[in-house]
This record gives structure tokens, C-alpha cells and sequence, in this order.
């Protein structure tokens, strides 16, 4: 939709940008015009549908949720407080058995308009019924790359040549990526045959990695090394990829990172809740990793949330360090932006330029916790909540403005479905 | 203002009480009735000014913010990722030094939008310029207890004493509880004149105890043993108290607390941001010992977010304890209701029941964070955002509404003179 966004300070995202007072002009689903109020005057217009007064509030590319699990929605505040193996065999499993494809799509509808709520406009999604995953996203008008899930309990490396055919070619908004569960869900000749794909495809391969200290253990059990060493020394890396979660890493793991140039995506949110520990971020940062940040699924975390997230990541650097002063906010900003746009292979979502895609967000800062405006983009991580998203639009469409969804689907519906699925399965 | 809620959940916070569907009336600025649909039917009705339908979302009493520093809302991301000695003397003491009353004035009053956004319904506030404070609580309708804050820097016993009688005798909304800042901000002359106070009032201390481990150490050099068994031995809390933190602590400074019946606030954002430690809650709990939570200052934290606080109290738990199970979320939600409330002496704002103060809170449970509704207490402290802070009541009248604030000043002139006040100070 052409837009025109005016009144509104700019934070591009590109490297070494600050916020300043301007325009933006999105064309169809792509940014025409970034500019000052003065730069636009000498501009000639194109046709607007819609010109909003930003009102002086922010104006700055969609978070991406690097990792998560959407349809696990059905699942928040389902089993909480309990140990992570009773959680996990007793409650999660069983309830997952029992999902038909029909509820993933629901439950996906469900966690897309929450991801909406916190300025998120798209997902790394991994989850059985992909096909339904990809159609929710699609129906709702949300950016989505499906990350593989294969693992002993479904899939082959057949599963993954087909998928990678058919999402990448499913819809503008919906991507694929090469993946698989984990190392310790997944025997080594299905995973050997995952590297293969990875080389025939020469596409990147992203897993769980190193969530717990358990897994870590387990896994030099089984191969005399840590999961990152052994799954290089069977060739998955050689065209890149990366880890969800990361937290239990050795130095030989960080060399395999820097060596096969491979990502980090966080997420504090679940590994706090779920007790598995707190990644070491900054080392990554140090060590020039792209690191993204995600929710994980609601069944772990419970809630969808990148502001929460952000303060998170930075945070527990500060607490595990024992430092005030480690990881800065705005590097915390960047991977949420940009860094899991890199992650993702969302190369035209990470910042604000002519010619990138249009995920673009509105922060209202005319709100208290955003005042006084000390510092914008430490306000964000720091202080910022759900309440400060007025606005969120995905490859150029409105999808969510002043509270109200415009997917549409008729909210109420999907509260009404999800309930309804929960209560079916009990 | 009479107000009659229906078709609302209503949690009582009472012991042992789940929530359930019915119908709160308030009569000026009490609870006159609580009970279900068809029990409100056979109830003489009375005068009512507003009757709201709540459409099923959750009446609750709301949020006691049990320790901060409102005012220093100016310095909310002013100086961020610093070491903590660099930002304490560097930053804040000298931006401090140049507060006028009528500055604090106005930066409370951003707090306490704030605090309105996110259902924190009173506050347990230490700052200077106290009768500032007192002014913008009492302009805006905000309920808060004022804690004495004298040290070396300012105070005596007899300002404690005539704070005492001031505060508690100025406003309805106001009360006053005597305190001081810590024990390594004050001489030990001046802390046995305050205790003497304690002992003449026969009433309850309030301190920042055994924050950093620095601050314990240096207790220790100075007179041989921690805060908390050095406060008692010279007669501190022969009338009880609490603490603001109490993140490091003794087996001798646990048998005090339950000796002298102290309670405990902690502020796990500020904790955080400030890398000083994880306060160590369940202990306390388990030990019978009462818990509230605080934002602590928008200096420290950055946000005044009691779910932030919320979630970080029991995540944080998980993860020092390496144990998912460990501080249920139920018991997370009775400190942020009903600790709070205990400690700040403001025991008719704890609950839901006929006779209370009508300081209450509605919750959007129509939001993507809140469905389904499996759990609605869990869905609150691991999901809850400001986003579903649909209303807060205090005192019988509507100060926030779907995210208009009712305090009788203008937000876009509080945000104006806030702003102004921090460009003056530079």
C-alpha cells in the first residue's frame, strides 16, 4: 500500500545512523523515499493511499523473532513451575501428539497477532505442520521462514529437499531454511545425511544447540565431543547455519563459530523460565558472531514478547558478568533488527533504505515510560513494552495500528479456536 | 465514585481464593459489595455513577510498588551500561544535587502515569524533596506511603519526627513510614538516635539493606559483622522494618528477620541492570518471612513495570536455583498484590472484599498474551504486559482508562516539563 509517513523521527538501522526528523515513502511493499522534511519538498510525490502524522514518534524496521515455535501458543501457562524432564515428557508431548494441522493454524494466527502486538513482523518458525504454519502466516499477511525440524521422530533428508522446494516458492512472505531438532533427537546417519543436503543445496543448517548443560554431556557421551565440534566433523557446517539457544559452549565450539562463520540466536526469555542457563551474548559479539534474538515457543517462555527479550539479553550479561557496564543496549537493538534479519536470510528487512522491504514499526514515545527522551534507543531496550507499539506494518500493509489487528481474521474467532483446541485435547 | 463492574472474573487475592464470575460495586471509595451474578440480583442496588461492563476480563486489587525513587524519572536512560561507581558519583549524585522541589514535583507525576500504565495502584517512595512528592501523589490521586530517607548527606531523628506527624496527617492518599537511607550512608550516631525514634513511635524501619556485596563487606570492616545483625544489635527493629533488596545475606541475618519479624521488598530489574545480585526470594518464603516488589528508581531499572518485576522475581529464582520449579508464579502475584501492601501498613488495599479500599485493576485478558486461557494467575505473571492494563482505580476513582490518563493534568505537559527539566540540568 503506498504510504506516506511523515512527522516522524527516523531510526534507519544502518550502521552508525542516529535517529533524525523525517519522511518515509513505502511503494506497493518497498520503501521509495527515506528523507528530512526539507529532502521530501524536492521530491516529486507518488500516490498516497494513506499519509500518516507520526506524531514525532519513532519510526524503525520490525523486530525479527529469530527463534520460536508458534503454535505452541495452545501451551502457555498450560504446566509451569514444574522441573524442565516432567514439563517436557509429561505435559508437552503428549499434548503435541494430539495437534492436527488445522489447530497448528490456529495457534499460529494466534501467536502472529501477539507478535504483532510487540513490533515483531517476522519469525523463524520451527513446529510440526509446516504446511499450516506457512498458511496462517500467509492468510494473515506475516513474513515467515520455516526453519526444518527433522529429527528421529519425522523426517528425512528427502523431507528437507521437498520443503526447501516448496516454501521457497510458496509466497512472497513465506522462506525455508535447512534444519533439524537437535543433535540428541537425531541419529548421526539421518544427520549425516542432513550435511549432505546442506552441500548439495550449499545452503546454511540451523538446529537446537547446546540449550542445556545435559545436552552438552549427553552429546560427548555419545561422540566424545560437544554437539557444535562433532556436527562440523560430519560436515553440516560447510555452508554455515547456526544455533538456537547456545548457552553451554566451550572455546573449540566458539572456534567452529568464527571458523564456519555461524549465528547465535538467544533467547533468554526460556532459558531464565526453563532454568537452562545464560548465554554468554557478549562473547559471541566479541567474538564478531551475528547474534538474533528470539522468544522460543510460548510453552517455555510464556509470552512473545522482544521487549522483554531485549532487556533480557542485556541484563543477564550485566548480571552473569558481574558488570554494570556489560553489553551495550544498542547492540541489543541491532540484533533484534538486523541481526536476525541476517539470520533469517531477510536481507531486505533490516533497516530503513530505499529499496528494502517495508516491515516497518511506529514506538510511541508520547508515552511515560518513553519520557524524558534522554536516549530513544536505550529507552526501547530499557523501558519499552507492548504499550509502545502503535504500529506495525508488514511488506507494506497495516497489519496492526492503535491495538486493532487487520489480518482478516476476526480476533474473538481465534481466542474462541484456541480455547476450544485446549479444551479438545484435555 | 460509585461504580458498579459486572460481567468481570474477579480475583480476591483473599487466601485460597480462585477467581470466579461476578459483580464488585464501589460506594465512594470502598468495596460495599463482591459476589456473583446471581447474588448481586438479590442486593439493593445503590446509586450508581458508572456501570462498567467488563466483558469477562479479570478484576483484581492492583499492584503495590513497594520500593522506588519516583522522581528520578529524569534520569530514566541518561547513562546506561556503566560501572556502577561511575553512574552512582558520576552521574547521579551530581544531576541529583540540582533538583528544585518544583522539578520533583513534576518528575513524580511522570512516575506515577507510570506506574497507573501498569496497575500499580501505591508506592513506597524515598526520595528527597519529600513534600514534593507528597504534593504530586496527592494532586494526581495517587496513593503513596513516604519513607523517611535521612543519612549524612541530611536528616535527623527529629526529621523523622516531624516527617512522622506531617505525612501522616496531610492527605488521605498519604501516609509515612520511618527510614533511612542505609546503614553505609549514615553514621552510627545518627542510626541509634533513629532507632530511639523506632522505639519512641513504636513503629517499623525501613532501609536499602545488603544491596552489593561491596556494601556488606564495608558493614563488616566497619563494625565487625553485616547490616542486618549490626541494625538489630543497636536496637533497629525492636518495633520490626524491612529491607530494600536484602540481596546479600546471612543465615544470622535470616534468624534477625524472622526474630524481628522484618520483611523484605525486592527489586530484581534494578538488580539486574545493576549486576548486584539475585535476591534470594524463595529463601525468604520459605522462611515465612513477608516479600514485596519493587521498580526500584527509573534511574536503576529503567521502567516502573510491574510485570517486568513480576516475571524477573520467579525467573530469576529458576535460574540461580538451576531449577524450573522453583518460586511459583501464584505466590509471585500475592507479593505484588498482597506483600506489598502488608509492608507499606496499607492493609485495606490488599484484597477484594466489602470494607477495602477500591484500589483495583482491570486486566485485558482479550489480548493474544492472555489466551487461552489456561491458566489466568500464570498467564499474568509470565505473559502480562502494560498492554493489558485496560483500567486503574484508586481511591474509588478512575485515574487510567484504555490509555487515557484521568489525573487532572495534562500528559502532554507533564512530558513537555520533563524534558525541559533534564535539558536544564546538563
Amino acid at each position: 500500500m503506498n504510504t506516506r509517513f511523515y512527522n516522524c523521527k527516523i531510526l534507519t538501522m544502518l550502521e552508525n545512523d542516529n535517529w533524525f526528523d523525517g519522511e518515509v515513502w513505502v511503494e506497493e511493499n518497498r520503501i521509495c523515499f527515506v528523507g528530512t522534511c526539507e529532502e521530501a519538498k524536492n521530491v516529486t510525490p507518488i500516490d498516497f493511499e494513506r499519509e500518516i502524522d507520526c506524531k514525532g514518534n519513532l519510526l524503525m524496521p520490525g523486530f525479527k523473532n529469530a527463534h520460536t515455535h508458534s503454535a505452541m501458543t495452545f501451551l502457555r501457562s498450560f504446566a509451569d513451575d514444574m522441573p524442565l524432564q516432567d514439563w517436557l515428557y509429561k505435559q508437552v508431548f503428549p499434548m503435541e501428539a494430539k495437534l492436527t494441522g488445522e489447530d497448528a493454524y490456529w495457534l499460529s494466527i494466534l501467536a502472529i497477532m501477539e507478535y504483532l502486538t510487540s513490533g515483531i513482523t517476522s519469525n523463524f518458525d520451527m513446529y510440526m505442520h509446516m504446511e499450516d504454519c506457512a498458511r496462517a502466516s500467509s492468510a494473515a499477511g506475516f513474513r515467515t521462514v520455516l526453519c526444518g525440524n527433522v529429527n528421529d521422530f519425522g523426517g528425512s533428508d528427502d523431507t528437507l529437499r521437498e520443503e526447501n522446494e516448496k516454501f521457497n516458492n510458496y509466497d512472497e512472505l513465506i522462506s525455508y531454511q535447512l534444519g533439524f531438532h537437535a543433535e540428541y533427537t537425531t541419529a548421526k546417519p539421518l544427520m549425516e545425511s542432513i550435511a549432505k543436503v546442506s552441500q548439495e543445496l550449499k545452503k546454511p543448517v540451523f538446529l537446537h544447540n547446546s540449550e542445556t548443560k545435559a545436552e552438552v554431556e549427553g552429546c560427548i557421551e555419545r561422540y566424545g565431543t560437544t554437539p557444535t565440534v562433532f556436527l562440523n566433523e560430519i560436515g553440516m557446517f560447510e555452508y554455515g547455519g547456526g544455533g538456537f539457544h547456545c548457552v553451554h559452549i566451550t572455546n573449540n565450539d566458539l572456534k567452529v563459530m568464527r571458523e564456519k562463520n555461524l549465528s547465535v540466536v538467544t533467547n533468554p526469555g526460556s532459558n531464565t523460565k526453563l532454568a537452562s542457563g545464560i548465554c554468554p551474548v557478549e562473547k559471541y559479539v566479541n567474538a564478531g558472531i551475528t547474534v538474533g534474538i528470539g522468544t522460543d515457543g510460548p510453552a517455555s517462555n510464556n509470552c512473545l514478547d522482544m521487549f522483554r527479550e531485549m532487556f533480557l539479553v542485556t541484563g543477564l550479561q550485566k548480571l552473569s558478568q558481574n558488570n554494570a557496564a556489560a553489553m551495550n543496549a544498542d547492540e541489543v537493538l541491532k540484533m533484534a533488527c538486523v541481526g536476525g534479519a541476517k539470520i533469517m536470510g531477510l536481507n531486505d528487512c533490516d533497516s530503513i533504505a530505499v529499496g528494502k522491504l517495508a516491515d516497518l514499526i511506529i514506538i510511541d514515545l508520547n508515552r511515560p515510560n518513553m519520557q524524558p527522551l534522554n536516549n530513544i534507543t536505550k529507552n526501547i531496550v530499557y523501558s519499552g513494552s507492548k504499550e509502545n507499539v502503535k504500529l506495525t506494518m508488514i511488506d507494506g500493509e497495516i497489519k496492526y495500528e492503535d491495538g486493532e489487528f487487520y489480518i482478516g481474521i476476526d480476533p474473538d474467532l481465534v481466542y474462541r479456536k484456541v480455547n476450544e483446541i485446549i479444551a479438545s485435547k484435555k
